[in-house]
């Protein structure tokens, strides 16, 4: 690790030591959402030295496109998570045993959080909003398309903290190039947990090299599973919703599971599909189904790759099982733990699905759109827990704290 | 990874898929316990094959030897952990949206658990009872100094599982050797969780080299600081407890921390701790304080290397300040974030110490030996946490879950 690298991690650190969250930040973030907005002309010109060196054809060009809109609206999402109650000091647990020692599990700051992301300048803001608000510093390492405009941004939440006294190593933002990348990873000591937010080769990538903890988030291979007993009209909006409400997110359809029994009525549930150009991978009783009904160019054989495709774009794989057993093992061999949804109105069937299916978040006649921090009521998010410890489905404020136990004796000892 | 191992992993994952925990896990516990005793003399046979091939000077030998004693021990343990409530299926959390989705996060199993442990057959017990109580499969690496009474003891499990009919990969227990460790670290897909349990040598081999997901345990760089208002009585009772009690687990004290306004009265409250024969390394004030009342053959000067180190021994650290803050100071740079604390009348004191100091358990006034699953109330433990991530400090069958979303819907699709 290099000497720059080495006290940007010392400093970030002892500014986490130091930093009371209590102290201010709500008037800091609003402060912080002012500033964006009367520099959002500063921001523009950085984001425009971005997109120059970018091809406008490339899927990643409007993710890191920003407006006049869009500027205001990270603004709004920050004004958002400021008023949000603080996540730290809730009493988790309380006890006082018979010895006398008074024992409390209080929430705390997790101390030095590291996000490696892609080319969306926004999530530079949400995430220090988020982190910060629950007394977390963060060191970040964009995307170098984004460079430009993350050090626009960040030169503003730099203005910002110093604006209320507050030190501005509560943000570090990392030169781009994979070997800043790696030394994040391998920073214990000074880095206490790392966040990858982008697709499954940047995830892949981090849990091979990481040394500090991960929290995986991310890749969703999403089932809705239509019972025997589902409700077409049901069944008709939540597919559609789950698969075309916007195709580029984790939480989207990737793959229909069908009860044999609807198969006569599938061209008419999922026809809406067409409108939208959803291009469907469809197994053999299910295209012979579709076949006719569905137009020919949207139509094509499923083969085993299929399954188990995160598509994010406007492609669904259809499968076809004889039961909601064959449905679970489906879902159990291909699913990536994400989102998982039965449309039943059969409720032994959904009581078994809700309980079997191991996923973050597991759905009853309702869209797989839902999984998300906002709609579950948890106000903002820093991304999609698809592991299982510490965090699981969307992370909100709670799931950025740790904990610690404070004991209070009149003088114990333990026999 | 070799078929065998592959085999074995996928069986243990299929098994902690269909496993039902509120099935008897109680029953198959306590008939478990009843086993271990019965077969006493079998399990103290291999025992013995075991403890033939280790020198009795060896430090592990008493760890590893079992008596008839230990393994009623160990039964009792396995039937208390039997009869805690279920971490299961607990609400952590439960609101309706205004669109009308009902969304509960209930506890859940982790899934499989891997545990790497060093000579301590009780430990394979422990680790089977708590897993399985919180409806997790485990893979376990025990150390091959016990191999012998670790085969012995899986083999009642296997036993007790069958008995009532569940299944017995439940448990399986790799072959010894570090390529059966390294295929444990990177079983993702098939291991949730791997927690090492051992010296802090272990723990950075299992970080340095593991892809799934890994909680540290275990070491512990304990820190005592007596205020310059700390009374005398208790600072005497606790030092002495936190140090002599046990020295070879990681909550006992390595480093008395001393205000120099109590240097004066220094001999006589921790004179106590040379009828243990405890080595004091002690910094240039606190050495002249002690020299002619402390044994000169059990004071000695401390150099750098005197901090910062975990004994596991008769041996303590001695350093003075000035105020409280440099204490803090001092167990920030030197602590492992394991379990400190002050000894103190000043409230002010008191709770800056308790608020600053970042450790998984802070004391006032107590003794640090009470950091314990079984102390704190909860039952039984699989290991003391001192990272931030999933759980902190003692690990009960609580921080044996995960959790999960489930959410009832009537069609709601998102906007």
């Amino acid at each position: 690790m290099n000497t720059n690298i080495l006290s940007v991690f010392t400093r970030v650190r002892q500014a986490a030591r130091t930093f009371d969250a209590f102290d201010d930040t709500e008037h800091m973030l609003c402060h912080l959402a002012g500033l964006l907005e009367e520099n959002a002309g500063a921001i523009l010109a950085a984001n425009r030295q971005d997109l120059e060196r970018m091809n406008p054809a490339d899927p990643k060009y409007d993710r890191l496109k920003l407006t006049e809109k869009r500027i205001a609206d990270i603004a709004g999402d920050m004004r958002s998570v400021a008023v949000l109650p603080s996540p730290l000091g809730r009493v988790l647990e309380q006890t006082t045993r018979p010895n006398g020692l008074e024992i409390v599990k209080l929430s705390v700051p997790v101390g030095v959080i590291g996000v490696i992301y892609e080319a969306r300048p926004n999530v530079t803001c949400d995430v220090f909003s988020l982190c910060v608000k629950s007394g977390n510093a963060c060191i970040l390492k964009g995307g170098s398309d984004a460079c430009y405009s993350n050090k626009a941004l960040v030169e503003l939440i730099h203005q910002a903290l110093a604006h209320c006294n507050m030190s501005r190593d509560m943000i570090a933002l990392l030169p781009p190039g994979r070997e800043s990348t790696l030394d994040l990873l391998n920073a214990r000591g000074w880095v206490d947990m790392v966040i990858p937010r982008g697709g499954q080769g940047l995830i892949d990538f981090v849990c091979r090299n990481a040394t500090v903890p991960v929290i995986e988030t991310g890749a969703g291979i999403v089932h809705v599973y239509l019972d025997k007993t589902g409700d077409r009209e049901k069944a008709c909006a939540i597919i559609n919703n789950a698969k075309t409400r916007r195709v580029s997110v984790c939480n989207a359809l990737d793959c229909l599971i069908v009860h044999s029994s609807r198969l006569k009525e599938l061209p008419s549930i999922i026809g809406v599909l067409a409108d939208a150009q959803v291009l469907l991978h469809a197994d053999e009783r299910a295209f012979h189904a579709l076949a006719g009904h569905y137009p020919a160019d949207l139509l094509t054989p499923a083969d085993e790759s299929s399954f188990g495709t995160e598509f994010l774009d406007y492609k669904m794989a259809v499968k076809t099982v004889d039961d909601i057993r064959e449905a679970l093992e489906h879902i159990e061999r291909y699913g990536s733990r994400h989102s998982e949804a039965i449309i039943s109105e059969d409720e032994a069937n959904i009581e078994l699905f809700l309980s079997s299916v191991d996923a973050a978040a597991v759905y009853a006649n309702a869209s797989t759109a839902f999984t998300d921090g906002a709609q579950f009521g948890m106000g903002a998010e820093i991304g999609i827990s698809t592991q299982k410890l510490h965090a699981r489905g969307p992370m909100g404020l709670n799931e950025l704290t740790s904990c610690k136990w404070i004991i209070r004796g009149t003088g114990q000892i333990r026999p």
